[in-house]
């Protein structure tokens, strides 16, 4: 099952998944380091430097692939669990190009649980850029991984 | 004398200021710690926590003033000195709304040099909230603050 992608505005990226899995198993895959580390990074070690899951805290992520070792960081803006996360993100490799993911969290009352994420960006430029550099098939990869983890804990 | 305050765009603002220094002197008060020590806080003590003045490198100012404690932060988009200087701003009261900061350093031939200054929003609504927030009088001041600096230092 593939995460259906679309462009709602010329700035933003708007990324819909449905999951197998209750809203607040969902939201703890998310929000909690230790089921992060085993989906996020695809399989790829994944070390969290850095994850405050509150207003003003940080993150960051170190992902060591066959590629290379990425940093990812940003800021949490708004944490509601189960329902609302709005986060930054940029990556170590265009630093200073920053996106502000929105996700809510939707339970569909039949033990399933629809997430969307919208990222905004501050060009149309780095928007077609993120949308080039194979995101889409790192982001199936990733959740993936994430519905063989809430089956795991299910 | 006062900045020059625009909003070319909905989403940004664009701030015009003449030094009367040369522009080695104003891009050293603007990139090494201990001269923006001296001007940025505007009087207030400015404990520089962070200041990693390269591609990818991080800052992070804390201001000790008369109302309280207020953390400033962000990383380096571009460093091209002495002309040009990109990095991200986000204020520690409203974590995760980033502006991308672009200075340009414009040497006047007559021994001054010209700071253009442009900051871009993610949306309108952070743009306006930035203008309505004393920015331009706590600019004003640290501007003035920097014009004593550099006098010291001619």
């Amino acid at each position: 099952m593939n995460a259906t992608i679309s462009t709602p505005t010329d700035r933003e990226i708007r990324i819909e998944r449905v999951f197998n899995a209750p809203r607040d198993r969902v939201w703890k895959a998310f929000t909690d380091p230790a089921m992060v580390a085993q989906w996020w990074g695809r399989g790829n070690k994944l070390v969290i430097e850095r994850m405050e899951v509150e207003r003003g805290g940080h993150w960051r992520y170190v992902e060591h692939g066959p590629d290379g070792v990425h940093g990812f960081e940003g800021r949490y803006r708004e944490v509601k669990p189960p329902e609302r996360l709005v986060l930054t993100f940029e990556w170590d490799g265009m630093p200073g190009y920053v996106a502000v993911e929105t996700a809510t969290f939707e339970d569909l009352g039949d033990g399933r649980t629809k997430v969307v994420n919208t990222s905004l960006f501050h060009t149309t430029a780095e928007r077609d850029g993120m949308l080039r550099s194979g995101m889409e098939q790192g982001l199936n990869e990733s959740y993936a991984a994430l519905d063989r983890l809430l089956a795991r804990l299910g």
